[in-house]
């Protein structure tokens, strides 16, 4: 829709306006990824948007605490939160009001989450999110599971040629445990593996000695998942790592065997993003500079083992070509309410004409619905 | 699902978390509305939860005022507001990003609304909307556009006997000045008419003579619609209150024209609700005891003419039949995938076996996937 150019003061930094058709596009990808969520049995909750602080908080709520809105409840004069994130909320629900149901437990979301600031790369304030936790089992086929449903969900809405990356968040700080690296020495070996300075990762270790020795190989072994693994396997990791990397091994492998066309990396040092993950983290990223899709990996909801993904419809809406818009059809006064019904039942827009003012111009239509209920195109 | 009670502690009141099946119904409803409004040439917007206080409460949101959450935002360190109501949003957006657009301008648009407190009737604090504008024409034609299709967004989610009630907000005040009535007795008479006491709205009638002596009679027809239009057709209306009566008969008519078996009724006097209307004012009620369904009238959208119509989907949803639970079936470790993606295309659940300890009953399956790859329902 043409429309003139934002004023800055009109509305908060980071929080905008979704347009037409990029509103609509937005909602109906939304629900093509619910859609997609519910057929793997995925069965959805809604969250309210605001809740007591103390129960959005907890868990992995503890680790968006800083970007959480705060309001005073007139009513109960407890402090509430506007969430920033919604896998608390659904942890909170599979605790309480679902406790009983059998695990494993299928839960799916989409709303929109509020951050009280937005960061250089990502300004947005308020962000969709639509997402699946599977809560309960601690296998890598659970893993599996929510990685290769987040990659069908995407497929659905047309991005065929996604990457999933996975990173194994505790396997650094296992390493660096068994060889005993503690306080400045362990801050500076974690901030190289945060630069990738291989150089710098290179000199740490070799000063702490013990396994922290494997870092540079295990840096270097990020790319493809079947090289990275490779690299893992002939390693003699210590068992607690070892344990870490077998895992991983699974999930590619049940991965592969429910998505084989998935382009998977991995990364095995790299440990970004929100800090509560127990097990494997995910990353989807779309082909070029889309940025990231989804993300997710193991947690604790509340004390129970769970796995989930969390997608970014924003993105993924930025990442998919857009569709041909809908057909508006002008609908002279007058004309057959029936013919009109039938276009409707097609999917087309019928605009109808209130005034004589009105045309198929200003109605901005593509077609003029004539007599035969047909819709012709607009002469140019 | 089978769900434990909700600890009242848990949840600020008038909050609440929408488990299976609702959440996935309701979502489902909203976007069946919203496709609705699309056909009819409705563009849909997605203004932000937050903004500025100045710009949300201003027009038509000075009536939710009261019930808007504030906060501070930490960047502009301007007061913003968490929207009330969408309808002062769409108008923001009307006015400027889409200012040059021609009118008539037709947006939609569906989300969360917040409010401070609830009330005893409707204690809900986060409620869902979905709605339409129509903004820039003046006419019967705009007002009846936006009835008509309201009504047919509910038939569509199978709401096929609500009924639309019609007032007339300004016939009473227009009928007052008329009369020179003012301060305390035309406290003593709003009162009356609100509570439709028709003995009080006599006395006082008679007390300030001249056109206030019409309100008994007009108080007394409300009713179907037709009739009603019958008494305001006979009855000798000061100039300022005949324009009103004729654009309601105009109104029905063109609804009528629109939707030959809407059930309309009109109550010229009353003037429930938002206080913001400037012309016809409409409610949706569903039969039986399901309450308010939609809202809507003719208002002001900045400094444009504009009627519209916010359906609540939550009423929708308790309105509505429950349809048939989408079917899940078990899938067994191992089983065929490209048998279990057909099920999925013919939109079925399928849910895999993870682990051995996971049966058709842990999982809440109806069925079980057979060797051939069709779903067998699961035995008693």
């Amino acid at each position: 829709m043409t429309d003139d150019p934002p004023n800055p003061a009109l509305l908060p930094a980071g929080l905008s306006d979704v347009l037409p058709p990029e509103a609509e596009r937005e909602a109906m990808l939304v629900e093509v990824l619910a859609e997609t969520f519910a057929r793997h049995g995925y069965e959805r909750v809604k969250p309210p948007l605001l809740e007591f602080e103390d129960s959005l908080l907890a868990g992995s709520g503890a680790a968006v605490a800083e970007q959480t809105f705060r309001l005073m409840d007139p009513v109960s004069h407890r402090m509430m939160g506007l969430r920033a994130d919604t896998t608390p909320q659904v942890a909170r629900i599979a605790a309480t009001r679902l406790a009983r149901v059998p695990r494993p437990l299928r839960l799916s979301y989409a709303g929109q989450v509020l951050r009280v600031q937005g960061t250089q790369l990502a300004p947005a304030r308020q962000l969709p999110q639509a997402g699946v936790e599977l809560i309960g089992p601690e296998s890598a086929e659970a893993d599996a599971e929510v990685a290769a449903v987040a990659a069908e969900a995407l497929a659905a809405v047309g991005i065929v040629d996604a990457s999933l990356d996975i990173t194994l968040p505790r396997l650094a700080p296992a390493l660096l445990d068994e060889a005993g690296v503690q306080g400045e020495a362990r801050r500076k070996l974690a901030r190289a593996l945060d630069r990738k300075d291989a150089a710098a990762v290179a000199e740490h270790a070799a000063r702490a000695g013990g396994a922290a020795l494997l870092l540079p190989a295990l840096l270097a072994a990020a790319g493809p998942a079947d090289a990275a693994l490779a690299v893992l396997q002939v390693e003699a990791l210590p068992p607690a790592a070892r344990a870490i990397a077998d895992h991983a091994a699974a999930v590619v492998a049940a991965i592969r065997a429910r998505a084989p066309a998935l382009r998977i990396t991995l990364d095995p040092l790299e440990f970004r993003g929100l800090q509560y993950h127990t097990g494997v983290a995910f990353t989807i990223f779309g082909a070029g500079r889309t940025g990231e899709l989804a993300r997710g990996g193991r947690y604790l909801s509340g004390e129970e083992p769970a796995t989930g993904m969390t997608l970014y419809p924003d993105a993924v809406l930025r990442a998919v070509p857009a569709a041909a818009p809908r057909m508006r059809v002008f609908l002279p006064q007058g004309a057959d309410a029936g013919q009109a019904t039938a276009l409707r039942a097609r999917g087309l827009a019928t605009v109808a004409q209130l005034a004589a003012s009105d045309t198929a111009q200003s109605l901005r239509c593509t077609h003029v619905m004539d007599s035969t209920g047909a819709p012709r195109p607009v002469e140019e």
